[in-house]
């Protein structure tokens, strides 16, 4: 595999006359790609039905004659306001029943037929007009899904397209979904379909299986109309489809759209990430504020590769200081370079920069670009060229499955989110507590999706939180060779949200039943044996199987055998580290516990090493400065 | 008295084949109450008109038949679908204007006639068919009238019942409205009754008086709907009807409601309110986090023997951890138990445990009961056959009057609300502050509401924060025996929440004067003369009386003398201990300095000594172990 | 100049009978002005065209036969209900789309046509009446414009006058429009300026240029409806007229109402601002809790001294704890005595109190008069006796010009709150923040308007933040005989709120790009070489300017020459001494730095040192004692 760079463009914001110059300034610094088209939907039908395509024809090939490849969004992210005027209810409705109006983007609801035609009639007029042309290389479906909260909708066509779905679900029959969710309990229970309302403006907590339903057809719909657009431009054209996913936004399945496209792409903001959505102390937010938390970018980089199936790019990436962020610093000097590097260590085609030149007017004014918005260069082309310089001395290169899978799933995260149980507790957190505790031992990681089958060649498999676990990632999971890990949480609920019966977990092999839980103030840690502490949740177990973790009052944390373990407890830091190096250690595999700030992760042939410190660490390979890595040939 | 045990049961929840073995086991366990039906309507009457009794009776003559005696509840907190669809308006609205939609619970507006009939009608039906059965031994109102503050409603039916309230009330007179509220103001003047509007969505502020009415508008229409649930029952039953209230929900007046009934309950939650609903110290919440407020419960174990005139129960006692607040920690080993008995201390018939079996289904799948989701034991139940044991050597008992009264005054609470004058002020806290001091101190404290005109037989009354002191309770208060103690704050409003002229406290006997007032930021204490402090809000008095407490600037907090006392601040931990044990000493009440977290409470025959603590404590009756007590006779 | 004293008087409130004896005792205080009749329309109009002027009259003619000068003020801030009734649609609807309805004041949409023709009805019927009255000696438009967050209304009515606003701003163009805004940016292109939103309720934030034009639309139409009322009260009346300003109030330009009134006014309410609209740490606010923060009333009156074009009020003086902040503390014995002279030091005419007596009733009971409610003396009348007393022995005053100019532009308020790019910053905070640093340093201080174009006399002029620098004051300031200080974000946006080319600052004479800025967390402070940091937000400069100061990392923070002088960072409280006092140097003015909460001001014959302390302090003057002041004559 080849590793490219690129950027992302916009024609349509700059004189026709600076498109050569652009074109040729972004070859000499060793860009391939060059993403255009996603918003500019009011440029190339500014009226109902009036097309004008002469400017993207002509800039499509400036762009593809100087050497560039294109890759040309479908713009159904920006609606103009004649759509919006003509579809007066498009509107995602909030939470609060307000709808989401015109004037920024992604102002649209899944679940509107009317806008679910008019996407599908210009994503297919771009697919006419361009499926065949030589340049255009690849395509992007629509632009971030979920970005600014938008998967979900309280609105009138979202409540129809709802009350739709559970029918499907459910064959008709009301009185199984009534049976399924329990609706007996508060006199929830139907007559009809039509009756039912979206969980949003309830006197208190709706039905938690309502909500997760809920959840799971809000997904769906992003499903279905990111396969239309799909099915629309593959009727016109064979060139590989990506759509670029943001960084912590999981209220749709990834992997659902994912298994539509060819490529998948992320957009890699590793500073307004730290500020706006990563949790973490104030100490840690001021260590990284200038390089990114050392964990953020490299666990979505592996999640990527597994929606992607192997193939995944960073679409855009962060090139300085953004402008969203709740504060904006400067990348320290490097860290443009250090950032592509770290995705081409985890299996990245293509680094794209967003963007090209800084846009001096609207919503992103202060959002860096390779160049500066009077043209000069900016610092992250300088940096851009000093990694088309490393990558020409750098061969070919293939990705190597990592000796630990772990996995991540969706639904998941929607279900923890419906019933927390305890201010703070998260899905999400928790896989990402475990990847960081295993990434600090020095570990590459597998992210792998619930369906996953074959768990063959890990070593350990770590498998927390999965409340609802279907039937074959459970028969996978009992068969590995590799060490399982499960828990918390663990199969505590059915596919409609109820507690199975027999309790949870259920797992064969494992004599374990959680016969309660708690979740407990953070300030109120409960000792370990041994170094860290559980905090948060606990669950009491009855269990005749060997105690591996157990707290200072012999309550049991980890227990298990046979490659089969249970982990019921939340950790903290130390707790979780302790936990993580204790399975690698019976699984066979080996850890290095590494300086703070220092990540390793290895491809087929290279180990890299990675300073995500503003200040040199010492390292086994050596010190290695500020915000920069050692790549070495693995032996 | 005898005192008895229960639970809450739903056995539309469980397959008829378990209703006979869950009886016998709720009779092996030492029950005798189990209350049924409060959320049933969607299987009584699934669609207007058809009704479905056949499960109901079978399960009452289920449980009957096994030894135990029913508590039937009305069903109108969960009116089904078909019932909003019918009555689209019926929802309350909230204070911005959004209505609060059916898919959990409670959602009702009190104003709404057409739900009001409805509910009528239901209840007539239930009345009907299971008044004269003879294991009906008792009725419940609704369910938790406030719960998930519902008491407010903004909605059309409500503006047009506050119109027609306040047209009453001012005998049609809208110019003596006028005046009485004081709309000169800001040219707020009214023309006609239809010209007011609800208190909500104002600019700014609205009128004092304005929402002192809607507040008392609004707990009248409780009284009324509650009466008219009792007076409908009435005509079909004999048996004493009693409503279970809800931990600090004070939005209506308890005590009017109680008036109509023969019994008081309360729902008992104490890890869930200490997290959610008790404004105490971090320090504070870690140290009882497993065992709940040393005062929180028996401060409403008290008020509800007021509310109830002498006969209360708990509806529903916390078995395990819950589900809805922020952080749901578990009892510690013997708290269930020692719950129970803290109740009866304090005068309880009856303790419920809610539920008998936890729902693996719907909103309160992590609520415990007193078995698990799988029919298993959970700890509830042993602790509960632990009480059975021991309330079998127990004799009879009867309460005993307690030296102390405390003024508890719903009014008081929503004219704090109206007008705190500084964040974080409240009646209840101030309440519950003086209650806290003197639970300290060891005594026992009666609760007795503002329409209380014998004091006979008490040494002390406390009556903080009596904004607006009704004539018969200030003649009481100064008829008294034992010392009376006022303020800060009272009678500094007029029943239309004016300031009084001449100033507040204008009491008989008294020279003080009110001069001015100040609230301070909570981090500015200002230091007594004495241990302790004032903190928050402080009155400037003009007075002549005897100074008993004082800053140390010399400005008079506690002045008075012949058993009238007026406080002028409010006073922190130390000051208020401080104070309390003056008034004590000056009327010849015996106070004990106890140890953090022990409490005491004496019936006519016995003392107990609880440890709320997680350790065992040294008490002077000797060694308590962690959430234990000790029980003796008095001498 | 003589300085005079006045209150605020609702004839209204009061029987008629204590009207002589309270202007008796107002004349007896020492008061010269009396404002009446600002929220009486209800009692004038109570229906529609039904008047009742002659309570008004009577107590216009008690009030001027007592010796006092009417101040009349119009109605309009509180329209009666059957006005609201009339124009169901005149409220202003908030950011959420909620209506802000009738019950307290200020409920109307500056946007509203029948709103504004209702007042101009009502405002001309006053005039009529009044016009010529001879007691009547000054009027008051309305009452403070933008309280209560009051300029922006998203309404129908508004978005209908913003279309209109925009196309005459575009000349009718709406491509120019989308060219200036940038709206090809995410396909915002309007084809007609009926398409245009108010930018309110859109998914992610709106194009800064729409929300920019918004607020200049909002300041405008606030200009119009105020030059609508004194229009009409000019066609009948030569008396001056007056608004009252509120204290940080920036939503609308002060300055624009200003040139339409002959005496500018404000409402100084030192301890209700410093709980809720003073930025400072819980330490700050502890000390100066009774007293007021040392530099806000005095920010204020330097602000309203240029507002007024030299003749200014204040209109409402706190005279005793107030209703409104968080807390409300009682001032320090001699607190309203000082507050009248600090602001007699800043140049007032006349010191009026609100308000006479304490009003029983309605929203602010709890607001402190010269009067208890019961008509005893409170403090501020023994106070405000006093300054009558220390008046007799003053003479005439006169301003003087102060060494340095400090100008305020309310625009470049909006454009930082359009446009953080960091948390809490905000542009009144930095020009405050150097305020404050000029005080410390004893400097007396002119605030000087956007439009200056004269700063002749003037040593040094600070102009820091002005994000859109007008050509004539960027004209003045390089033309300008003492030391200019630019910076941060200085010129950092053109009209249309585009990033200009050449890059900012482009100030002839200095060779300043601002290449990069980023904003940091506030616990990220960047040391500077000698004492001070940078906080906040920086800017990266390609300069060859001489360095001034540096960070300890050599990265320049003031730099320039020949008294052109940029600042490039947001400072700490000591970075700011510092740059101030630098340069004060450079510019040959003296500087002495004061103790703690010790203040200078000096006019044309008179040096006044204040001490804002709670105690005594030693000052170069001698001792001060506490909540007290020096007048030394200048020689
Ligand atoms: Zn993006
Ligand atoms: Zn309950
Ligand atoms: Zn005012």
């Amino acid at each position: 595999m080849k590793r490219t760079l690129g950027t992302c463009y916009y024609p349509e914001h700059w004189p026709e006359a600076l498109w050569p110059q652009d074109a040729e300034r972004m070859v000499e610094a060793g860009l391939t790609w060059v993403r255009i088209g996603e918003f500019c939907w009011s440029r190339i039908e500014p009226k109902e039905g009036e097309f004008n395509w002469d400017w993207l024809d002509r800039s499509i090939e400036v762009l593809g004659n100087a050497g560039l490849k294109v890759v040309l969004g479908t713009p159904t992210a920006t609606p103009p306001k004649w759509v919006a005027d003509k579809h007066p209810d498009m509107f995602a409705v909030d939470i609060d029943g307000k709808p989401r109006g015109f004037g920024s983007r992604r102002h649209y609801c899944f679940s509107h037929a009317g806008y679910f035609a008019e996407s599908e009639r210009i994503v297919r007029a771009f697919a006419e007009r361009y499926g065949q042309n030589p340049h255009v290389a690849a395509w992007q479906t629509d632009n971030e899904y979920g970005c600014h909260d938008t998967i979900y909708s309280y609105s009138a066509s979202a409540k129809t397209a709802f009350q739709a779905w559970l029918s499907a679900e459910f064959g008709g029959d009301i009185d199984a979904l009534n049976r399924a969710w329990g609706n007996v309990f508060w006199s929830m229970e139907y007559n009809n379909f039509s009756q039912i309302e979206l969980p949003n403006l309830t006197v208190t907590e709706p039905n938690p299986a309502h909500v997760h339903a809920f959840k799971r057809f809000s997904s769906d719909q992003v499903v279905a109309y990111n396969k239309m657009q799909v099915d629309t431009i593959r009727a016109q054209s064979d060139r590989p489809i990506a759509h670029n996913y943001m960084g912590r936004v999981t209220d749709f399945d990834h992997y659902k759209v994912g298994d539509d496209l060819e490529i998948a792409s992320w957009d890699s903001y590793p500073l307004g990430f730290l500020e706006d959505r990563v949790e973490a102390s104030d100490e840690h937010k001021r260590a990284f504020a200038h390089q990114g938390d050392p964990d953020f970018q490299a666990f979505h980089h592996d999640i990527y590769r597994a929606v992607g199936k192997g193939r995944w790019w960073i679409m855009e990436q962060q090139p300085g200081p953004v402008n969203w962020a709740p504060y904006n610093p400067s990348p320290l000097p490097g860290m443009v370079r250090f950032w592509t590097w770290e995705a081409f260590a985890h299996g990245a085609e293509a680094v794209c920069y967003f963007r090209w030149r800084q846009a001096p007017f609207a919503q992103e004014q202060l959002h860096a670009g390779m160049l500066r918005p009077d043209s000069q260069d900016a610092e992250a082309i300088v940096e851009a060229r000093q990694v088309r310089d490393e990558l020409q001395s750098a061969p070919d290169v293939a990705p190597a499955q990592a000796p630990i899978a772990l996995v991540f799933d969706y639904e998941a995260e929607w279900s923890w989110a419906v019933q927390p149980q305890g201010q703070g507790l998260s899905y999400f957190q928790l896989v990402f507590d475990t990847y960081r505790a295993l990434r600090k031992l020095g570990q590459s990681v597998d992210i792998v999706p619930p369906s996953c089958t074959d768990l063959t060649g890990y070593s350990a498999i770590f498998a927390p939180g999965i409340m609802h676990l279907n039937d074959d990632l459970k028969q996978a999971l009992s068969a590995a060779d590799g060490t399982a890990v499960y828990g918390p949480r663990t199969a505590a609920r059915d596919a409609h949200f109820n507690i199975p019966n027999p309790l949870p977990p259920a797992i064969d092999g494992l004599d374990i039943v959680v016969s309660r839980l708690e979740t407990l103030r953070p300030d109120m840690p409960i000792a370990l044996n041994g170094k860290g502490h559980v905090i948060r949740y606990f669950e009491e177990l009855n269990t005749s199987e060997p105690i591996m973790m157990e707290t200072s009052a012999n309550q049991p944390v980890l227990v298990g055998q046979n490659g089969q373990l249970y982990c019921a407890a939340w950790l903290d830091d130390d707790g979780m580290m302790a936990m993580v190096e204790q399975v690698c250690e019976i699984s066979g595999i080996t850890t290095v516990e590494l300086p703070i700030g220092v990540r390793r992760r290895e491809t087929a042939t290279e180990t890299f090493w990675f300073n995500h410190n503003s200040h040199a660490s010492e390292t086994p390979v050596g010190t290695i400065g500020a915000a920069d890595f050692v790549k070495r040939s693995r032996n």
